[in-house]
């Protein structure tokens, strides 16, 4: 398997635009923000453009495209947003209709992009203030749990927040809040420590998406808003047509990870 | 005159309603968070709320009501923005129509309210850490000034940044950084420090809104986005119909300007 960690954004969007990148992205362009993608018809882009302002932490926006427009000035200029991700599902009345590795044939002129941060950028700062991450170090998906977390609901969006676990060593917790609180605009700090039941988690060991992960005695489940969220938010509404990227497929944006602290 | 730095929010929004109240809001239920409105029609409505997320630093939105609402649950549950403001003002095309101590009469069913961060609340915190607020020790206004910094335009709304200026010992300059940095939820870190000429400003001692102040030889002038600014690009549009507060006379609500740093 090639390393893509060493090319920078603008290359690795070339070779998925030319079809030689069609997997996940985990791991690609270090230092770089990798983003969620939700494109919705227009009659749908305010009531969630405002559930996103109601609802930042879980829906932490990057950027929001023009109505019928591929391009994304700030975070990647010459980027087609229907092009540059490795694989795509495309949504009809909330059924999933196919999974694809270019979305151009089937985007809309009244489609507007949401972009929304992703927690593979603060896992790199946590890495880097010596906190481990579990399914990093296990070869796993992130574990992800439904919640009784209410979210705050906008017009005909509503939900509970999902969110992602991992476990932390008792000493590190602090750092751990510390470091991702930096990083509002990737779902910023933890909403809860210590006690799944207190948010509506029955079992830690059957996350409702993802893997599970070994917890150790001296740790302390850390849940943060997950960017799972959105998606699911949007397709309880079953949307007459959305687009997304399939699980892991993201898109990577030329923000570096550091930036994202302004 | 009455001291109304110690009431709570609710008991000031209560002498507001009843007319007891009808001057600005400065000074008033210290340690809470105060408020800009700009009310527009709904068909304006996703432009706006597009340039405030395009421009989160000029336009650090608070909340947004529902179409036609006027209450806001998580500013002040138990508040109507049509009689709370001590002074509103009502614009068609553009044009500013009248000044009028309560909205109710000219409130309309298809208006959306966007309640604004102001930097009334990090003032309170540059005072607590030490940092003199100069136009608060000489009883002016802020300084405000047209930039040539460039905000991101979204449909209908474009425009340059405004700003306010503080000058501030060379020696607290990191200081007042580090605490307004901390409040991105009403503006912010500035943008500029230092050279007015740099970000289009001719004259220092001419300010475009509010009172000019001394600046002493050690200090440095510090420029920070300003709440005039999404009054500025929307009544640059001229739009049909418009609500907002009176300059000065904000919207006070229950959240602690504390709690604006989650």
């Amino acid at each position: 398997m090639m390393d893509y960690s060493r090319l920078s954004p603008r290359e690795v969007r070339r070779l998925i635009r030319e079809g030689k990148i069609t997997g996940p992205t985990s791991g690609m362009c270090l230092g770089y923000a990798q983003a969620n993608l939700v494109s919705l018809p227009k009659a749908l882009s305010y009531d969630f453009l405002l559930f996103t302002q109601r609802n930042p932490k879980a829906c932490p926006v990057l950027e929001v495209s023009d109505a019928g427009s591929r391009a994304l000035p700030y975070l990647a200029p010459d980027a087609d947003i229907a092009l540059d991700i490795p694989k795509y599902r495309v949504y009809k009345n909330g059924v999933m209709t196919g999974e694809y590795f270019k979305a151009d044939q089937y985007w809309r002129e009244d489609l507007v992009s949401f972009l929304i941060g992703c927690s593979f950028s603060f896992e790199d700062a946590l890495l880097e203030a010596g906190v481990p991450v579990r399914h990093i170090e296990e070869c796993r998906n992130v574990p992800m749990y439904n919640t009784s977390i209410p979210l705050v609901p906008a017009g005909v969006f509503h939900g509970n927040m999902v969110v992602s676990m991992r476990p932390v060593p008792r000493d590190l917790v602090v750092r751990a809040v510390t470091v991702t609180a930096a990083m509002p605009r990737v779902h910023g700090a933890p909403v809860h420590i210590g006690d799944p039941a207190a948010i509506g988690i029955q079992n830690i060991n059957k996350p409702d998406y993802g893997d599970s992960v070994t917890i150790h005695p001296d740790e302390v489940p850390v849940f943060w808003p997950c960017g799972v969220t959105p998606q699911a938010v949007v397709m309880r509404v079953k949307p007459e047509f959305a687009i997304t990227h399939a699980p892991g497929h993201m898109f990577i944006t030329d923000i570096r990870n550091a930036h994202l602290k302004d």
